[in-house]
């Protein structure tokens, strides 16, 4: 397909919303941040004014008395990533922001509707600035479809979670020039698109209920196995179960400590960063733009060094797909250990090995049924980018899943989402992407 | 009822069990205790195998900048409280066991067939000592009805949680003597006994499935308006939107700090107690039993200065019972919130006011439904007995909820407790105090 033959009312509209977003992010050191700065006690990065994040330190004791220590971001409260749908002519159409954040490779993505921190919702009805927030917060909010507690990155956020809701109205909704209506099947393929719909928008996609999910389907026996498999959703008890048993083998015990605590890594004048040079780097910018509620700030982010991978592997058996789903342990996250991706690279320590990757890495292109590199958080997180992946075995392929990894279908993780702390965020990205796939 | 017309079996097996767990439990000054010790560095109270748990101290940061400490038990892992059920002619047995605990004021109560640590577990296929374990672990369990991570006081404890399962067998099982098999109806009509069916095996029957409620019901409006209030299950969607709307209105800045930075607290040489003579107090002692895997020890254990309330206001609404069910804030719970009686008392903070204390304190007894004084768990807590109270409010009572109080059916909370960390343990405890007055 050639671009001119790409370029879709949306497309058009996308280009529009780029060039309206310049902007100009710039690296920094760590003296020139205003408003932030380590604490003279323990040297945590903080915010003078207490709120925002902060960046502090990550104690990982291990089963054997060994431990692990990293900088981990700690921000203590909920926020609201939530998408406003609405049906035009039988269609479900969702509203996306076209929004900037100063972590993106390209400033801008397709994010949902709002996303909101709590000061944001505290005021909302004080003349609040987060456009659209009244249709999640407060009496007079729509009907709520979605609406559900879930992790975010485990590896880098200490017990973080927002809340992802997807509210359905009747009514007008005056549209800003800054979103958009877009179809649902539409929102669904531009996932297959790089970098383009944010961490945000994925994660509540991820949450979408059964009778919001577009009925046609692709053509061919990938597609009908897949759709058989959001068909089973029974079964849940038993992989609950075996959630459990990972758990109740380790014990878990992570705590913040103080920054300067975190021996093994160094902070520089304009980074801190691991003395092994493994992970990621905390860094500092300056964001210059002209179309956000402050014109110009700057902030800390956290700058993975290498690109991730998350990949399902995914298997017919009979004629339903299942995917081969892992018991992750992240540090950070609330309850230690969530579903996740067969493969997610970076691994959690740096002399992990990592089930499965050679089968991912060396997967036979036909087999690819999902390819795309999307963005993580760009408002913490600097060029954070992950290769999203869903990947067909042969059916000759060994199946064994090993203690960490269990077979399951669509239908159940649909299920189990509708709850917190169940799928991880790349879990939960996937599952939209699969959604495209249907 | 004269004590000789209750002499039931039950009772009769109970007797001869109290007296075969003769154990004696004595207060002791910290330098008795054997293994225990405070670290040099930070002064937490620790066991030097590392096993065990650990007394530490907790920071809560409100929203206004205050900030609270105090000491807090931290055990980073996953326990196991289980109930073995199997049918006998027709009907469901659970096979209990008379176990010893120090903190017991009574010394022996009634428990779940088992209560594992993770040590229990991990060694049980290699002679491990925990009667029963292998029904709820491993590879050759029974058939899992429930299997649920929960909660536990989140005032006295850091982020813990253990799993409630409820395994039903059909073969046969040899019966130690310190175990009998308690039919369910007679099990549930236990609970009105003060300080007989302890903390873990209430909070195993208040995830009790649906399946498993004993169909034969009392007489009476009450009982006729309960009944019904089971059968509504339905509108969790929107009581989980409200417990989102209470967490997301906090800022939850809560972690672990050294012992010896608990200001406002004192450490004597035979317990740490608040300055200001509030709370709870953390003492020593030295148990001697005849019974119990290890025949001598000494621990800590944390002894609250007041007798609890734990109170469910009730209300008859057209034919069915609606509870009026609290979203409370304890400390160290995992996500902060959950729902919890009406009341419960002591508060969270010393200065906070108790709504509906005085509907409580007041009522009329001709409405009081159910009044049993029950012990919190005797492993970790001395002497800590919580009045579990659930009474019905007169039909021209103001029926307001305010913010952070919402009235439920039975049915939802039946619903909601499948999954972790919504509704708190005492909230679950009363939750199988209702079951018995279907």
């Amino acid at each position: 397909m050639t671009e001119a033959a790409a370029d879709t009312p949306f497309r058009a509209w996308w280009r529009e919303r780029a060039s309206a977003h310049r902007s100009e992010v710039t690296r920094i050191p760590f003296s020139q941040l205003d408003g932030w700065g380590f604490e003279r006690h323990g040297g945590n990065l903080v915010h003078t004014s207490g709120k925002f994040f902060t960046v502090e330190g990550l104690r990982i004791e291990t089963d054997d008395g060994a431990e692990a220590r990293q900088p981990i971001i700690h921000q203590p409260e909920i926020g609201v990533l939530g998408i406003l749908v609405k049906e035009f002519g039988g269609v479900v159409y969702c509203l996306m922001q076209a929004k900037m954040e100063p972590g993106n490779l390209n400033t801008v993505q397709l994010s949902p509707t709002v996303q909101a921190t709590r000061s944001n919702y505290l005021r909302v009805h004080r003349g609040g600035r987060t456009r659209y927030l009244e249709h999640f917060w407060g009496a007079d909010r729509g009907s709520v479809l979605v609406d559900v507690l879930q992790s975010e990155q485990g590896v880098w956020f200490w017990h973080k979670h927002n809340r992802n809701m997807i509210v359905q109205v009747d009514g007008d909704v005056p549209v800003h020039e800054a979103f958009r209506w877009v179809a649902l099947p539409e929102l669904l393929a531009l996932l297959h698109s790089d970098n383009l719909v944010n961490m945000d928008a994925r994660t509540v996609l991820g949450c979408l209920p059964r009778e919001l999910l577009p009925a046609e389907g692709r053509t061919g026996a990938f597609a009908a196995a897949l759709r058989r498999s959001y068909e089973t959703g029974s079964g849940t008890a038993a992989i609950r179960s075996w959630l459990h048993d990972v758990k109740g083998r380790g014990r878990w015990n992570t705590r913040l400590i103080p920054l300067d605590k975190t021996h093994g890594w160094t902070r520089g004048s304009d980074e801190i960063s691991a003395d092994d040079g493994s992970g990621f780097r905390v860094i500092a910018v300056r964001v210059r733009s002209v179309n956000r509620e402050v014109p110009e700030w700057t902030q800390p982010l956290l700058a993975p060094r290498e690109e991730g991978l998350a990949a399902f592997l995914v298997r017919r058996t009979g004629d339903t797909l299942r995917l081969l789903v892992q018991a992750r342990y992240e540090p950070g996250l609330l309850d230690h250990v969530e579903l996740a991706p067969t493969v997610r690279t970076p691994p959690v320590a740096a002399d992990e090995e990592v089930p499965f990757l050679k089968d991912v890495l060396s997967a036979d292109p036909r087999h690819i049924r999902f390819d795309t590199l999307l963005s993580e958080e760009g408002g913490r997180f600097h060029h954070a980018l992950t290769r999203y992946q869903v990947i067909e075995l042969p059916a000759d392929h060994p199946a064994g899943a090993g203690d960490h990894h269990r077979w399951m279908t669509v239908g159940q993780l649909m299920e189990l989402v509708r709850h917190g702390h169940y799928l991880n965020i790349e879990a939960r990205s996937l599952l939209a992407c699969l959604h495209s796939l249907r």
